[in-house]
């Protein structure tokens, strides 16, 4: 069931991910979400797409920077899942990097326009 | 993409999964996920078949009773993803029991046997 096509196009929406992060620009993360989208961290309950927005604004004065090895990725029709270990930088205002990684398993969703978004999102890093 | 069969399925198999845990039936739970299953915990790095196996041996002596909440479940072909939440009670030697709950994201799937099994798993129960 794989396609290459389709596998290449969630790739670069990684790769869109974490450069609108490094960027701060939160309405082309946003763009790459499903609107029922729904992240899992531990000891949290899940929280949508306004959460993460919320999130994300209280965050605008740190930098994120973030590299993604994706270990696992398969595609079934419109649904795909994706496992990656993640690599975070973190840069608050008074320039104290803080330093996170970790695996993160992943429900991708291709939308009418034929457009990969993520959908649901389980982050496992400490 | 929905099919009510193996919707009910995967439902039979986590009923049936939680029914050997709380039996101790490891036998049984290892028959329920594929050979290169990966379980994601916090903290941890991913592990496979094995380390559960070695996990369940070292628990021997500890009742474990869990309760799955299905919140989600979506099947797309041989694949399926599932968002549960769990309650688990651990009771150990000692009769002190420990409680836990949380979220689990998972992929399961469809076996050439047309048998519905585990496939990945990220458990975020803190």
């Amino acid at each position: 069931m794989m396609n290459q096509n389709d596998e290449q196009a969630i790739r670069e929406l990684v790769d869109k991910w974490l450069a609108a992060t490094k960027a701060g620009d939160l309405e082309t993360v946003l763009s790459l979400m499903t609107d029922d989208v729904i992240f899992m961290v531990p000891g949290k309950e899940p929280f949508g797409k306004e959460a993460f927005a919320a999130n994300s604004k209280a965050m605008k004065d740190y930098k994120v920077e973030a590299t993604s090895d994706i270990r696992e990725l398969e595609v079934s029709g419109d649904w795909a899942w994706m496992r990656q270990h993640l690599e975070v930088t973190i840069t608050p205002p008074d320039g104290n990097i803080i330093k996170k990684s970790g695996h993160v398993l992943s429900i991708l969703r291709k939308k009418p326009d034929r457009r990969w978004v993520l959908a649901r999102d389980a982050n496992l890093l400490m």
